[in-house]
């Protein structure tokens, strides 16, 4: 049986992704320049890019040119019932997490104005950092009443589950009232943090989740690896 | 009357930073050499930051220091009644918008997917660009079935309004079933598009609208300038 010449084309193509000679956002050389590459017909190469678009390694854009895309991302719902757990390791990957710090602090007028307390009223603000597989992928403060939850960052690190801990306060359910999301580039040490280029941007979300009744619960800003997460909304939650 | 000290600083301050002395990101200078550079004490230099940080020119990180806030984002919320101009005139700027071109291609698989099209279909592709008072922010392109809304660019750039040139198909209303979001680094033909710095990121979604019924009206993929536009959700859509 004679091997298909494109499939030759498209298994190098593959292995040069895979290596790091194409990356991420890089431009593929043209078709006549990648059949004089791998000595092979326009054909052939045209049908090994159509077929790794296909696949999702490549992306090919009318008149702009044909792109090497990322690897996939994980999805992160966002809805009225978004739990992280549940929500990503749903995708196969192994969730884990860190608890950095636990520290009561005076509330800042936006912690505060969210939380609908006094400014200045005493929260708790817990710092943690998330992996997926054990690589990070974001890590961000929560903040909680003082007076309410005093102990929520311990009760949350034990259990290793949000909705556990608020269940150990009585709390049943909750829902995600307001996200807002932005992007920009990782400031130095967010880079590192999380392991991922200088130059590379990152997603901050703010949140506020709340009783079923409107009373505020928790409010929370997450700087997100911009590498590794993408993020989705439905018309039906999650 | 005597002028206060941390007024004179946080002036100084505030004008330094728009004249991009200290750029957004920036990580501001401690407090003790603020306040030699400005001869002033140490409780003026408190102030002025605090002053700035209420009024959202200044970000105060616990432990890592005080950051220089990018200019206020416009706020796109994403609801399942979405409505571009709707959503960003309220915020008192002046949206217009171009069509770049509309011409008739194949659906990929995934654009015939999403509207529920056999591979190949006939769709309609128009790429448009969107300002905020003349300045770039967002731009990408739209698909709809050829056979349902052959003219549906020409009757969007005359109305200037995606709501009023379905209408003249007799739609009346229609949802946003999906929205999936990511950022990444602009490519080069993008920021020169969006008019910002190379390294600089972009945020790309890709949208799904539909009828009420659940019937696929339109998919896009928009390609927004991440230094312009924040995002949000709401529990009660917009």
């Amino acid at each position: 049986m004679v091997r298909e010449k494109w499939r030759l084309v498209k298994n190098q193509l593959k292995q040069d992704i895979e290596a790091g000679v194409f990356k991420p956002g890089d431009r593929l050389p043209t078709e006549p320049e990648l059949a004089a590459q791998f000595s092979a017909g326009r054909h052939s190469v045209r049908r090994a890019v159509l077929e790794l678009s296909k696949e999702g390694s490549l992306s090919v854009e009318q008149g702009r040119g044909t792109f090497v895309e990322a690897a996939p991302l994980l999805e992160y719902a966002i809805g009225s019932r978004t739990r992280l757990r549940r929500n990503l390791e749903a995708q196969g990957v192994d969730i884990s997490g860190e608890l950095l710090s636990a520290t009561q602090v005076k509330s800042s007028e936006k912690v505060a104005h969210a939380l609908g307390l006094v400014p200045g009223a005493l929260v708790i603000e817990s710092r943690r950092i998330t992996y997926a597989d054990g690589v990070p992928i974001a890590f961000g403060a929560s903040y909680h009443s003082a007076e309410r939850f005093p102990d929520f960052a311990a009760r949350r690190d034990v259990l290793g589950s949000t909705t556990q801990a608020y269940e150990t306060y009585g709390i049943r359910d909750y829902v995600r009232a307001e996200t807002t999301l932005h992007s920009r580039l990782a400031r130095p040490d967010e880079a590192k943090l999380l392991k991922q280029h200088a130059d590379s941007p990152v997603v901050v979300i703010s949140a506020l989740d709340e009783l079923l009744d409107g009373t505020p619960l928790s409010y929370k800003k997450v700087i997100w690896s911009a590498l590794r997460v993408k993020f989705s909304m439905s018309k039906d939650g999650i």
